[in-house]
């Protein structure tokens, strides 16, 4: 699996028109985003340079070691090409045409090519009908499309899915600040399948949290060692769609393999102690959390909130979450009543203390929250918490002072905590949102998702003490 | 109630001073939203001119009647204020200001004092504790905060809140392009309460539309009545917090009400044929799809995408919120195979049609795309639909092209459609969604939130079906 997610040299194979979506295109993109091993272009029918690499007729022809190939060629003469690749002890290939099982019989016979091929040469092969992979550490990305910028963010979230829609090509990944340690689409899985991906990313030093889309998996004991293996050391949130039946009727008819009964899939899922989460929004945003802090060490919950209304929402989502809202210890009571007599409970409800003009808060509405959020994550009785802040155009100067703020009450208390963004100008709401990931704050837009994802840390907290209560400090 | 959200005449009474939060920033906020009656401020300590209008001392000076007086007042002069008002004719009285119920015995007595008057004298007050109206036919917003904008979209939600957070001064209503006939904050509920609004509302001509976040009912029996008349005229989307025991207690601790069981809300709530719902993500969101979109007359989904996965995830949506899948008849079968032999299934995976060199799309993918979503929606068995859209940065030049196709298509088969939208650059999602508003298509970002609308929409057109068919034209 190295030779995919980290190949010393890279043949891309394929036309080389310069129109998106061509292997022209996806050297292109390797290029810009900072690959440093040697690019070989693979035409038969064209030669000279291209992008400064010079073009080569076939992968026979290359002088050097080839670690990965990536085909755009056409389906029917694709198996050969693999066959060559193989020949020339080329380690992985990576096939992004479409026209395989999902297209029909035919499709389905050089797919059945493909499978034959793996198992006999040894070569490995990701696809076909994916978008490749990506890994920012190694600088390695196989897009053909057109990007709008690739500056992939280097993180510890590794997002495995069985669809083309999870690249960097579809999802603003750059835009959100989004911290990856790997991508890969696993496409039709005529050799390499989700068990493979999991073997390596259990191991991956980078990749802190694996996030998995499944329509289906090929190997069920496979797939459940290979689980077991990541989950004992780092959380496994997986979206397995295909739930209902006539779901798992549209899946069988774009990708060709037929799925289990859902019960099945979610006993499993169980068993291996997975976090199995519902919608593709969630399998995003629930492995923020989970990669940017701590795991909480237990599941008592506070929130600090501007507005009580919002401190009962919370509340309804951290039980559903299955968190329970934390007591505040007495010390900790006395000295929120210091900074204004209003407060003193969980939800912790600064907006009156902030608007108060008779409490210390009178100069600096700031103040007040600083105090209020520092003293209730220091409280020993608190495990994890989400903090809420209301943006707007106006706020965007104060940021710096904002996220500093946070980012040092954040990291003194050392406990588990998100934010929660909400107001009224929707470019300061994501602005916000990028410069807390960069201090490594998971920041959310809608609060149920923040404190589920502090539900799912917790959980995955109390999995881990269970079995091996040494692997965990606070 | 016609006097709080269509005032010919609005008093405004508080501080003076230019800052956030005042009263002269509250009148500011409604002369800039184009407020065109009279507005007297009032202060005992100021004289001459504020923003072009004359301050009075004290309501009694006002030459003319008052249909409306907005307070800012401390809490102790309040009910003494209020009373002022009532002797003076004033119809309808707005207490912004905190400090009563919500903040202990003190308050709640003096909260207690507003109930009494109102009982006594007739005066409708909503408050203390709210952000209290906004009309934008009316143009009348008693905002106080500081706003990035206040060109609140005309259109035929009404949003009705307890909670201040549903305001423009903390959701990016401006931004999103909502559509807003009313909004209100029923604060602490002295007098005014949701079966008051209800029973406006129900007779509001602009309002197609009620989105209602709760608290707690104050007296069951009105509130059933009132959302009966509602529900029978337009659909009633309802968020009612507090739903876990430790939610109610923190709801209690900043309301100072009491909240019931919430099974006996739960029970009421399907008595009546309200559309509840478990997030203020969903209470935002629900509504656009019935505010935009004609009812569809059957629960049979059709969806369009790019890619085979999104199809996968959107049918488990559609199970999930009580739709069906839609059996494409054979004629659409048919044409759609005629635009490309991969075609042919709902959902209608339009990514291989315009991909495929092979079809007839290779000169422009888009008119795959645009036979794709015609022969979709004007399929006879299908009720409802859901079109996604991929964007980027390079698409938004397309924009007009893009809108004004799915606006034509959209408005020619007639049937309930929405757009999910998904893309790389966040800043070119949210300018699509405001073009499609606009043209009245709802437009999600979250494809389960595009599904689920349209099965609540199914749902409401089965009870109206079910009670009085003649009420619904397809």
């Amino acid at each position: 699996m190295k030779a995919f997610f980290e190949p010393n040299s890279v043949a891309v194979i394929g036309s080389l028109r310069e129109m998106m979506g061509t292997a022209y295109w996806l050297m292109k993109n390797l290029r810009e985003f900072g690959y440093r091993g040697a690019i070989y272009p693979i035409n038969p029918s064209t030669s000279g340079e291209i992008l400064g690499s010079r073009v080569y007729p076939a992968i026979s022809e290359i002088p050097g070691p080839v670690d990965l190939a990536v085909l755009l060629t056409p389906p029917a003469v694709t198996p050969e090409t693999v066959e060559q690749c193989a020949q020339h002890g080329v380690k992985a290939a990576i096939v992004i045409s479409e026209g395989f099982a999902e297209s029909g019989k035919a499709g389905a016979k050089l797919q059945h090519q493909l499978t034959e091929i793996a198992g006999r040469t040894g070569i490995r092969i990701m696809g076909p009908n994916t978008f490749g992979i990506i890994n920012p550490a190694s600088h390695v990305a196989t897009i053909a499309p057109w990007l709008d910028h690739l500056n992939i963010k280097a993180g510890s979230i590794a997002v495995c899915s069985q669809t083309g829609s999870a690249g960097p090509h579809q999802m603003p990944i750059a835009d959100w600040g989004y911290p990856v340690s790997k991508m890969c689409d696993l496409g039709n899985k005529c050799d390499v399948d989700e068990s493979d991906v999991l073997d390596y990313l259990a191991d991956d030093p980078e990749t802190k949290v694996v996030a998995m889309h499944l329509e289906d998996v090929k190997d069920g004991a496979r797939f459940m060692e290979a689980a077991c293996r990541v989950v004992a050391r780092k959380p496994l949130v997986i979206l397995k769609t295909g739930r209902t039946d006539a779901a798992a009727r549209a899946s069988a008819s774009h990708t060709g393999s037929l799925l289990g009964n859902d019960r099945v899939y979610d006993a499993a899922f169980r068993q291996v102690e997975a976090i199995r989460v519902d919608s593709w929004q969630e399998l995003w945003e629930i492995p923020k959390t989970l990669a940017y802090q701590p795991l909480p060490s237990g599941n008592r919950f506070a929130i600090v909130t501007f507005t009580g209304g919002q401190g009962v929402i919370a509340t309804d989502a951290a039980i559903r979450a299955g968190l329970q809202m934390a007591q505040l210890s007495e010390d900790t009571v006395v000295k929120l009543k210091e900074v204004s007599p209003r407060l003193g409970n969980n939800p912790v409800d600064v907006g009156p203390a902030m608007s108060d003009s008779h409490s210390q808060s009178a100069q600096n509405p700031f103040n007040a929250l600083e105090k209020a959020i520092g003293l209730t994550l220091n409280d020993p009785n608190v495990d994890c918490a989400t903090i809420t802040f209301s943006t707007g155009r106006q706020i965007v100067p104060l940021y710096p002072m904002v996220v500093g703020m946070l980012q040092n009450l954040i990291k003194n208390a050392g406990i588990t905590t998100n934010v929660w963004i909400y107001g009224t100008d929707l470019a300061a709401m994501d602005e916000l949102a990028r410069q807390l990931h960069s201090c490594e704050i998971p920041a959310y837009f809608d609060l149920d998702m923040a404190v589920k994802s502090l539900g799912s840390a917790a959980g995955y907290y109390k999995y881990l003490a269970g079995k091996s209560p040494w692997l965990v400090t606070r």
